[in-house]
């Protein structure tokens, strides 16, 4: 490796949240440098975060729109090979946009856009660049996600027949937009979340981590959302019914009204053959169900595990019975990603079949499902195409 | 305790599963005494089951409709005080009616009958003629099932919003019937076995548990059903959206093709301030999580537990850490069943809402459920009243 | 099977908490009869507890010695069987002896007498009179340890290298002996316990247990007893450290005061190919581990579990998922007991390795380790051979 | 901040594995950067590493020695503020030493010295010098062991009466040393690892941890050491009673020959009033026994995790149910220890008592356990004062 990649970043100011998690992502392999940001609409708390980072305070600027025209002017050897974008979400299109078309590589947290159009206009510039768009659904960074994916592919559990997914939370259980918390304020409002609440913000995880796992798309959705809360504007609960394409059925729920529930994503896949098994609170694990035989719990770290799946054991860090948690899952997104953004840099050969993390083509995916359960659920919980 | 309650069996003869079952349930606590059977319509295979079961000759019987005669021809000193039928589900109607008709106590496996028609005329018929009629619902038998309605019942979670509940097994993943296994070919035959498979056959406990332990009763339900193993004529998965009345919804869902799985019947209630989970596979213990507290796991058999809920205490035989089962669970239904019967043969008074077992009112609204879904998932998966 | 056994008891009264289990045990399956017993040295306790249970007053008697008497007497086709011996355990030896010598058979709560000497004294009355004596080790019933104990013996763990063994409680935590708790006043008096609390309640089956599985004896046995509450006589606590014949190492211990643990019976063997673990507490399941393989969790109940094992599927009642506990573990001891008893009763042949119950053997193994641990704890915790 | 913490390392170069792991930790938080380092003996290693890492190659060593010789010549403003040792175990003392000695802070692996007399002469060295000596012992980084050790201090559990600790792993349970695992090599020959292989590498943990959590010493230990692969030369089991200070008794074990058993350090410390039980491979949870009362398990994460236990908080990155793993444990020895670096750097006053790190009294601590262990096992394990 000749030099680190130089990063820069939109949003992840003094009261953010996701900001520091997308920087200890990017810091944990240490290929990564951060040089620059735009870290606040207010400049003076973008100059704030820039000090707290130890940046050169030439590279902390006012706004995104600057940070674009001042970098571009700085030479290939000084300026930023990728922008990572952590504002709240009506923001992340524009930004990306903007970032692209200046021919910066992009890193963008979910949700991708705040409806369909925005996300299919960033398909199309992205397509159009050649550029490398990462969307962070990282829950697909985890080992055993890979491992789950790879034992689908390998078609180890015959044709998938029943997916069950679920990402229930509880953190929403009282009107804490009410109470004057700062998250829950910009969640729960239209303006800044778009059309759905739970669904957008946590089911687009479970539709993702399901159709990453068994390559199978949704095609159709009988949604049942819901606002518990008084006077909340958006859903804080969504049960489906999903279809996938080739015949597999399955429900997918979340809810943020689980009470004292944490972040209890989870999945289960049933093929002719066999079943998998995985709960991201306990990421270092994945279970398998054959027909009339012990249970197979597979750990992380194992060389069987690299062996069934390299992508399994390209992302672990650490040997097994050290458990890894999310910020490793998160820094996988940004390590596989780099390498893409690297054999840019660098010019070489890439086969895009490698890139092992969501793409503008998931993003689209994402908000082409969450538009199609807000349809059905206003509906009444109708049938709707995705 | 001056004599041990008689008890008639109609089934489980030598081939049968479910009848052992029912008599090891009976004989748990000592005060019940099997001493009468039409085990079978085979006379000869109903003999020999009586001579297993070390029962005079005398009252094994080739029918159930000689049974009802000769025993009620008996004297009140000598014949069965109740009876027991264990036989495929499209006979249960006429032989408990029969039965109650002439007289006798009914225990009765579920699901109730083939379809409402039979369970309301049931319903009719036992509350014509004051008798005891218990349905096996035995999952509502464990402890801590009835500690978690207990919770609720005191207001502990507050207004429910959220239930989800599952039944998933596989032991239908292969086409079984085809391969001359007996327990799977009268289960998948709409004859013997009703107008669905896997939600009358499991569908139906986990609509039970969900009303038995919220007290709220499902009043809509958006199925989808399906056949995944070819050639089968029943469903042998169903995934439902359900909406509970008083604004509660849920997700509730059973498979049979839930590859080596066992009999994973679990529940998640949540309400306004805290949830509970239970999982029929590890039943001692019951969790409640309650806003920013350490998850509360009750154990069964704990003074705090009886404490908390006399029925709890009540349905415990061994002490805390000697783990109770399914068997157990099951013989709180004949415990609790046999009380009934045993203040109505001693005359004594008794308050209905001392009855903690599975009524006849039950076993209407199970097959109320499964119509509502069948008929559902027949137009496509829409709403549809229970 | 032309008639049920006939099963007599001593001890079990009113008060009291093991005589019940026992009779749960042998109603399970419907092939015992409880029809005698002196149930109390109190002669009124005794027909109370009589009459509770249904009994022929004549058949119940105010002394285990009139019983002995009066049983003899009757015919061969009127006498009980065997005899069950629940009572405190200063007392197991003596009742024990006369009913054998009086030739019954015995069934016997452990631990089998007050020392080893009582022990050695049964274990030659029971070779000269060739009469069934079983102890009721109950865990060695469980199918999964006769699951483990086949995995051992089929050498899939190689040598064993290792054993850790525990059996923490936490219900002497408190000094409830002095709060006048019946329990724990005879289980901490010298007198009635025998010469240890802890070790010989409860350490006693963790002994029994690693020599049932792994099939090796402990040689030594270097023990650290101690009694935490104060004023307390007996051990409510003790580490050893053992040694196994053939080079195996290991830990027992075991603990009435773990605070709040209930009956934590568990174990690990370790050998140079393969480990085995097992909780008492979720006993349905057993985990292997193997070098570079996923975990296997063993389900009770299924096929793969009986091929293994089939002394495993034949101590399994119910179907896989549907959870079996203690009584049906318990249930055992008196299945695989009733079958030996059975076939002395008929004149049958009876192979002795067919013996899968704890017998005499057993209970001298038991008084002989306990010896060694009191006798190390009292010179401070040094080498003592078992 | 105004500058990040300027960091040297010695070993960790291509080869090395736990190098990496320091690196990671460091990385974490943004607030220290890697710029020297002598990362091998042999000098092309050490500046292939050096290129690996981005580092300025004027800043590589080929010995540790020119490392120290060359960072003091470097004015205040561009030299290491402390220095990382990655080494073999034998190499710890005399590096660590002369950097003390030169005037730089010490991050050192454990265990900390090859031997007792090491570990009090480096002792001296830091209290004359005053500067930090940080060892990382790791696993008291984890935020469920702070609060483990604060509900302890609170006096939530009463006086404490029992600890059990263990460390079982698989690793060695072939003879890997013999087929050219260099991990394994250097750590089964006592030139290279000390006197002891399993209690050395591992034992020490458990010692720590236990020692942690309640504040109380072990005194005395009695150890049986065992060597069970063939021609091995290095004990790879280790079984001991032991007797900690104020009347505590307990059992700590540690394995490399536990098949396929990965780091499965856990410990139970049971008080008058309570229990705690935590396991690292699940660290995100504590469950707490209290009589009669359901088990609370505690979630990382929580309010009331960090109102409880305030260090437990400020060890908490992500929000709860994203679970955190080894490296942030790994982290917080970093974080804590540069918090006091930094306070050396900049002169501010600093209460030791704030010091939340393994000091060089720990790594003392830890080799006179060892010592005694050892010295208990070649008795034929007697008892031998820590």
């Amino acid at each position: 490796m000749n030099r680190k990649l130089r990063m820069g970043m939109v949003g992840g100011g003094p009261d953010a949240f996701i900001g520091e998690v997308h920087r200890k992502a990017a810091r944990m392999d240490g290929d990564i440098e951060l040089i620059a940001g735009a870290f606040s609409s207010d400049a003076a708390k973008s100059r704030q975060a820039g000090a707290t980072l130890c940046l050169d305070p030439a590279r902390v600027y006012p706004s995104y729109a600057r940070m674009i025209e001042e970098e571009r002017r700085l030479g290939p050897d000084k300026r930023i090979d990728f922008v990572t974008i952590v504002t709240p979400n009506h923001l992340h299109f524009p930004i990306a946009r903007d970032f692209l078309k200046a021919g910066f590589h992009v890193i963008v947290d979910k949700p991708m856009t705040l409806d369909a159009r925005e996300a299919i206009e960033l398909q199309t510039i992205v397509r159009e660049t050649g550029l490398v768009l990462a969307l962070t659904h990282n829950y697909t960074g985890y080992p055993m996600v890979k491992l789950a994916r790879d034992i689908v592919r390998q078609d180890d559990l015959g044709k998938i027949r029943k997916i069950v997914v679920q990402y229930p939370q509880g953190w929403l259980s009282l009107p804490l937009e009410q109470e004057g918390v700062k998250q829950a304020q910009w969640r729960t409002d239209p303006k800044r979340q778009g059309p759905s609440g739970c669904i957008q913000d946590i089911g687009s995880h479970a539709e993702n981590l399901a159709e990453y796992i068994t390559g199978l798309q949704i095609k159709e959705v009988c949604a049942d959302l819901t606002s518990f809360v008084e006077g909340r504007q958006l859903d804080d609960d969504g049960n489906c019914l999903v279809r996938f394409e080739g015949g597999a059925k399955g429900i997918l729920f979340a809810s943020q009204v689980s009470v004292a529930h944490e972040n209890d994503l989870a999945i289960w896949v049933h093929g002719e053959k066999g079943s998998l098994e995985w709960h991201q609170e306990n990421p270092n694990y994945l279970y398998e169900y054959r027909i009339d035989e012990p249970v197979r719990t597979w750990r992380r770290g194992n060389g069987c595990v690299a062996a069934k799946s390299p992508a399994a054991g390209k992302a672990t860090r650490i040997p097994f019975g050290h458990p890894e948690g999310f910020i490793e899952a998160f820094a996988n997104v940004y390590l596989n990603a780099a390498a893409a953004i690297r054999a840019h840099v660098e010019r070489k050969e890439w086969d895009p079949a490698e890139h092992d993390y969501p793409t503008v083509d998931d993003g689209v995916r994402g908000m082409r499902f969450i538009e199609a359960a807000v349809e059905s659920s206003r509906q009444g919980a109708t049938w709707v195409s995705v």
